[in-house]
């Protein structure tokens, strides 16, 4: 398949601020063979895409989340934080079989899709459902088995684990990466993270894992080993691996030090930490520390969406008055943590974020001919700041067009809609 | 014309977190003549409108906006304040003629029309061009000319408000009302002032003002008058007026008892707010008086957009984590300063903000069989934090259809889209 997507405004997020104006992306395979301006290298093409009144981008890249969730989309809100999780999450929770994750997964993936997210990182269970879902939809994804030391499935998350990367990694063209998910510091004991890293050392694996979430996981923290949960981590060896880690957004300086010197990625999620009342991670010192700060929407049950544009805003304008410095995180350092940051934070960066020669051809069109994105001035602010996910109109993921014209192409997402309502009515209808 | 939506979800905005499921709305000229549940009333309809999958609610209520900035949005961001406003926005809007602020404002009615507001309070200058174009859409507007006591036009704003109010106030059936726009306390002296609410007293007019938004304008207002913003506009007489204070950010707890006990609306505008790094409104102790405080985005050079559904739920995300309680502004509440809230502040609570018997017909229908607004546990959770913009597909104002299935019924959209552009080239071509 050779694609050209022409006449084409280009954000491909290599350089600060870089527009390519009247530009051209020529596509082979999974990859990009050529990004340019004026006229587009002739040639025998599959597929032309006219990008006229079109702004072409990376795709997002959803760093943090736990896609069935989808299921849990205002079940419970504006709760207390235990009360929600032990009330109302958890038991719900415990009710859903591998089909409603699966049939979760998919609704969450049409909506990431129709948003613009062309890869996500996501922890939950029943992880071979979710590998299923990313294979059958085209979209990009790093999976990881959520392991909780503390409860009845410690030894299970290993064996799944194992499995999974057995069947799933690399698979699909290398759409699908696995890697391994201790939940957090305060579920997994020193003995199972000792485990879990040498799991990651035979099998070389990365590990995705919440840190440092909320004021009480941090003072318990410091109660239960004298350190903070950053520096707890670092004392048992955790960051000589490639780490995910999600939230940060209780740290001292000693431990943005920490996550700096390992080059520890980190998956910001403004808007579930202000939902939850969490707080706010310090994401200027992280960027200015040179720490890949990504983004993520976490679940949508804390969310409620996973709609990045309205991450990247969110972030922006949080993190602008909660300095009281309108000039912190501008618009285009923003749009990097959803894209290049996202891919960096991954250990993907050589293959996405970024739209050059040789990348993966994951790229997302967003259009410009509304009165939202009028006028023309800076379109970079204008999709940052006033741009929305029903604005994006084409996603090509791999190579492949998954939409165009905002119609998914390769699923029928008449389906996944239609059969997630039934999964959802079934798990709130009392036995 | 009769009008019937049948079959549709209603949030009333009458009761705390009220659905009525399977419900209809009669609609009889301007006016709302029933909202129930069940069979809809027989009759001859001129029009009913399939409510399936619909959820029917107020239009929203844009309490503070400048709709003309539109030209100016994406012209200057990530800016300290006094930069952005000497260098870049004063210098634009002096190029404004008159017809640019009837194109600026078109492209703002289109986008607000598009996004669910069905009325906004503008504050702005060439004011007679702002009339033309709500009177044109079919809009609802508050309109007032901004009124500067230490700049070349303060006598100008008082010849241009009376000529406002003789010819457009009241008019249009009603859509359009005239109040007074004295800009700011530090903008308008107190001899200016005093010649403000005289006309206010003698013409019987609201005033919209921006009070208290910066620490700077505090902080002035302390060491010039020993008094805060607000206390100098009590000790001035100010509020024996119906007023709409917009912003409202720096206020004491003395503050907070004068708004209550003036009955003060105040618009607040948590993004433009956040974009420039104003601060944060103390907006749950203000609800908790007893005050209406309503939403507003500013104008679309500090937002960027004119999106209210975006705006409420940054206002119950920001104050659940300023306040580190997530059980702060809860969906309905949020929903509730966008409509019923908005209706107060503006002095317009007995026609508009609630779907009711006797109100005026000014309602939007948003989609709701779309991935993000799945599964349907609560209705009103799935539409303040996961709804977006582009899920309003029919607005209807003052008992007309301005826009169905996203298609604007009564005036050119693309003839708005490509004038604006052209008035938005000209502005930034050097002379």
């Amino acid at each position: 398949m050779k694609l050209l997507i022409d006449n084409v405004s280009i954000v491909p997020m290599t350089e600060d601020n870089y527009i390519i104006e009247k530009g051209f992306i020529v596509i082979e395979g999974d990859s990009i063979k050529a990004v340019g301006t004026g006229n587009a290298p002739s040639g025998d093409y599959d597929q032309i895409i006219d990008g006229t009144n079109r702004l072409a981008l990376p795709g997002f890249i959803n760093a943090h989340t736990h896609a069935a969730m989808t299921l849990l989309r205002g079940y419970a809100d504006d709760m207390p934080l235990m009360e929600w999780l032990e009330k109302k999450i958890w038991p719900l929770e415990a009710k859903l079989t591998a089909d409603d994750v699966y049939w979760g997964t998919m609704l969450a993936i049409v909506e990431m899709i129709k948003s613009g997210t062309t890869c996500f990182a996501d922890m939950y269970f029943f992880m071979d459902e979710v590998a299923r879902a990313v294979a059958q939809t085209g979209i990009r994804a790093v999976l990881a088995r959520g392991m909780v030391g503390i409860g009845p499935e410690n030894e299970l998350a290993f064996t799944e684990s194992r499995a999974l990367v057995k069947k799933w990694n690399g698979s699909n063209n290398g759409r699908i990466s696995i890697i391994l998910g201790p939940h957090a510091p305060y579920t997994c004991p020193s003995d199972y993270m000792a485990k879990i890293m040498a799991l990651a050392e035979e099998l070389n694996l990365g590990i995705h894992i919440h840190l440092a979430e909320t004021a009480g996981e941090f003072a318990d923290s410091n109660n239960n080993y004298g350190k903070t949960p950053v520096a707890q981590m670092e004392s048992l060896g955790l960051f000589a691996h490639p780490v995910l880690a999600a939230h940060c957004v209780h740290l001292t300086e000693q431990d943005i030090e920490i996550l700096a010197k390992y080059k520890v990625g980190v998956a910001h999620n403004p808007e579930s930490n202000m939902k939850l009342a969490s707080g706010i991670a310090p994401v200027p010192e992280l960027l200015k520390a040179g720490i890949p700060v990504a983004l993520g929407t976490d679940g949508a049950s804390s969310n409620n969406n996973l709609d990045m544009l309205q991450e990247l805003r969110t972030c922006a304008l949080l993190h602008k008055v909660n300095t009281m410095d309108p000039t912190v995180l501008p618009a285009y350092q923003a749009l990097q943590m959803a894209t290049a940051n996202g891919a960096k934070a991954l250990g993907l960066d050589r293959q996405i974020g970024q739209l050059e020669q040789g990348k993966k051809a994951d790229i997302i069109l967003c259009k410009l001919d509304q009165a939202h994105m009028i006028p023309r001035y800076d379109l970079i602010a204008n999709l940052v700041y006033s741009g929305q996910a029903a604005d994006v109109d084409t996603v090509i993921i791999d190579g492949n067009i998954i939409m165009q014209d905002r119609i998914i192409k390769n699923f029928d997402e008449e389906e996944v809609l239609r059969h997630s309502k039934l999964v959802a009515e079934r798990l709130v209808t009392p036995i």
